[in-house]
């Protein structure tokens, strides 16, 4: 989908297009110092056209780096407003000997569009699992490629359920400008109001340290109680619980007030918490296989468990005999009972007022393991569900 | 009451009664190296009649011991199967010598009767205390004798009452199959689901350990809240708070899904977790009657309470003048207070919105201390209580 | 205000006036061992006239002392009771020689007044805060004068706003007595009962100690939330927290059953807490400049605090551009969201369902700061307040 630059978005307006065809600075010995032939960050987002030759000392006070992390290449962006400026490493510049510098930029900003996609699986009901993530970010692999990685695979595998209880959304966006417009334009909001059940905002998938989540507004949606469940069990509870209060990413405008939709943030090291994050160093070797896979089986068992997620209520008076049905050791000795607990523990707590996730963290059982249980009793006649859309 | 086998008991069905005339094991020499005329736990339980001669090698093979306490008779059942077996000591099994052996169980199973007990004792309200306990595992003496002693006791203490709020139903039924038999017979689910207000499974009430609580199946309800109050000031807050994951008596029945009757189960030592549980240690010498007693006290103080548990509220506006009335010191200087707080407490939250209990748990005062207040104030005249029935 | 001696007031009833003209003991040769010309204490308060000569002996059994702190006199009542009484230190009363003594005291307890103070200050609304505090301990500084001296200062400081959103009743009453016969004139309660939003019972102000919040009694009034959100940020989380057990001044009438007004009590070191209570001790030194600035401080911005607070509601769709409005950098680099935290977490959370003390608590600023950014928002048009009276 395209939306013109000047469109009215909200409180905002879609931004002028921008366009580099050349970025560099070029010392007296006609040496280019940087170029973003070489790395896309040598020149601040959205910068405006320059063709000047300046002193050092002038040339610095256009130049941004990371001092803390001396040999990165900083990300930074001036979007809003008319600017220009360079980045490099910090022992790069404390190199620049004196003289003179051609600051050489060949920018355009001019009425263009705001590109996003979308991706609709339906499914049996029209409620909705909605998944977001962004776009924008240039050469940053684990704060932004792994996102929409990590996306399509999801689309790819509900694609291949031979059953889907939900429909899913999937949205590519740039981040900020772009989850408001997707917001503002046909009637999305309103029908994703109406819609979705429970959402995720996939961002920094690929690397292989912690698992995080950042909760919802309130911390108590659906979208939270699923994404806690989940990696609760798989990471035998070592993952990063933040609350909105630690939210950076699109989840600040579907949490928004008078927006309000239960999205949850997902990513393993968030955003502003790794040294990587915004800088060169944040690239292919900072990401992993084994990482990106991590962060596909928890979106695949979240998407399960949610398929699988309802009232499930028993269908007999008191406790069913479950030896006629050989779900039931025959021989009554001390023990015994731990090999069913799972079981029984479900059959008791399926009263209808527990949902498949409730259960599993009242008996403190995976959910992944009542998965096997549910599909027994149901195969038994002892359990249905009171589907409640 | 006689229930005939076969009766459809909700998803159950009451089974044939079975009685057992003889039981042994003999050797080549004709002595009998176990006979249930010694224990009746030698034969498994509803074990089918067997007349056969077979080698030590055999033998073992329907032999079921404890190994791990190699001293003790397993209490071993195989219920709703033909089946068979003995049950000996693992000391015993290992002395045993090669040879052939006679296994002998003269034992019928035939269309008889499931029996179980009730006594109704009526109060000034249709409203019911429940009281359920077991009479079905031979020859053990904490894990089933002292629930149906308790329960006799609790008899004859209702009866001696004066005056009875409440009225009184104990039940005495085989576990399981007789809690299922009574839930699904004469309309009794539909009375106690009307009218039950607290229910309490005694079971393990003879030894002279710790308390024990199995909560119902949320925790939170009447019978839950009196029975932690009392233990909580009897015990000195030092007894065990057993949530519903780790029931295994009738209370499973009783908070069955669409039974759900607000019922826990009081012990001393739960089932399952002491060493004599389910073998021939548990015997007159594992319990006391100082164990029994306490057991007794602590369900007293619950009737006590339940009795007086009211929503009590002061009469007049403002703090009530005590001294005017004798209860207020007359010279006031530091530390007075001190001597009446319980009292001001009590008439500070008895505003109609706490119950007895409730007051006593935010005041932090023994529900039966304030049993005094509570008559003193009535005679006083400056509470009154909105019976909620 | 006056009100006759004899008038009925709820449970209680005005007493006779009490006036004491003289008061001393006098010993054998004529000399004055304790005379009220010294110190107001040393007359048991509401004493009958007297005028006998005893023994030594005799003398003892109507001399009051504090013996666990000898040097002091203790401050000693008799009210509702024909008595009377000396109050001296533990070390005089232990220097006093054989012989004979003259007990002598003047008073008069006759048809008289019970008085008390009023001010009301009108603001926009007809919601009120009310503040109570009392006038009736002879000599205490702290659990006494510093009270109706806070309050004093405090209708200034109200006076003084340009703009009250709420009005404001501040009462001076003889403790206990005085607030029963308040709330028992005039339609007082019912009128208390509709206006007031927040109450605030002040005592024992003027020391430098802690300070200390007494809840109300279940202590989840505005009154609670927002003395607590004060305090907690003033203090840095450095004060007490009492829970209405530890109630004593006049919030246990504003408290009480069928009153439920919500009033907490504020103080410095809590009444029976500080060794100088109810004693000689508690005078001018044990009180400082210092103390008393604080407590007011703290409720200067109780007051501020309610003003502002309102549930504010943002009235835009998704984040509002802050860029636009000179409100957001316009660099993007790492660590920016820092600086302008506060403003987009209150903004986060103006989602209307909180009001301005939920939002410093959710967030964990405090409202002092949050004040400022409500005016920054409300300048730009950003949020509007339902006010939901």
């Amino acid at each position: 989908h395209s939306i013109p630059s000047g469109t009215n978005v909200f409180d905002w307006t879609v931004p002028k297009e921008w366009k580099i065809n050349e970025g560099y600075i070029e010392n007296e010995d006609g040496n280019k110092v940087i170029d973003i032939k070489n790395n896309n960050l040598h020149v601040v987002g959205y910068s405006m056209p320059i063709d000047e030759y300046v002193t050092l000392e002038e040339l610095k006070k256009h130049i941004y780096t990371q001092n803390n992390q001396p040999d990165v290449i900083p990300y930074v962006t001036s979007y809003y407003k008319n600017n220009f400026g360079f980045c490099m490493s910090e022992n790069q510049k404390n190199k620049l000997k004196p003289g003179k510098y051609h600051m050489y930029i060949d920018s355009e900003l001019y009425d263009g569009e705001l590109n996003y996609g979308e991706v609709y699986v339906p499914g049996a009901s029209k409620k909705e699992i909605f998944i977001s993530t962004y776009i924008c970010h240039p050469s940053m692999a684990n704060d932004n490629c792994s996102g929409p990685a990590l996306a399509t695979f999801l689309v790819k595998y509900v694609n291949s359920l031979k059953y889907r209880k939900y429909s899913y959304r999937f949205i590519f966006v740039p981040e900020t400008i772009g989850s408001i417009t997707y917001l503002s334009i046909n009637n999305n909001l309103e029908h994703l109001k109406k819609h979705v059940v429970a959402g995720f905002n996939l961002t920094c998938v690929g690397d292989n340290n912690n698992y995080s989540i950042v909760r919802s507004k309130y911390g108590n949606t659906l979208a939270d109680k699923v994404l806690i469940n989940v990696l609760n069990y798989y990471t035998n509870n070592n993952f990063l619980d933040y609350s909105f209060l630690n939210r950076g990413s699109d989840e600040r405008q579907y949490n928004a007030p008078n927006i309000d939709l239960p999205v949850v943030c997902f990513c393993r090291s968030k955003f502003h918490e790794f040294p990587e994050y915004h800088t060169s160093a944040d690239n292919m070797e900072y990401i992993s296989e084994d990482g990106f896979n991590g962060s596909y089986e928890v979106m695949v068992k979240v998407i399960n468990t949610l398929e699988k997620n309802e009232y499930y209520k028993v269908n007999v008076l008191c406790e069913p005999q479950l030896g006629k049905r050989g779900l039931y050791p025959n021989i009554s000795h001390k023990g015994i009972y731990n090999d069913i607990k799972s079981l029984t523990d479900f059959i008791a707590y399926a009263d209808g007022k527990n949902d498949l996730i409730d259960i599993s963290n009242i008996i403190k059982k995976d959910v992944q393991e009542l998965l096997a249980i549910v599909d027994l009793l149901k195969k038994n006649n002892l359990i249905y569900s009171e589907n409640n859309e």
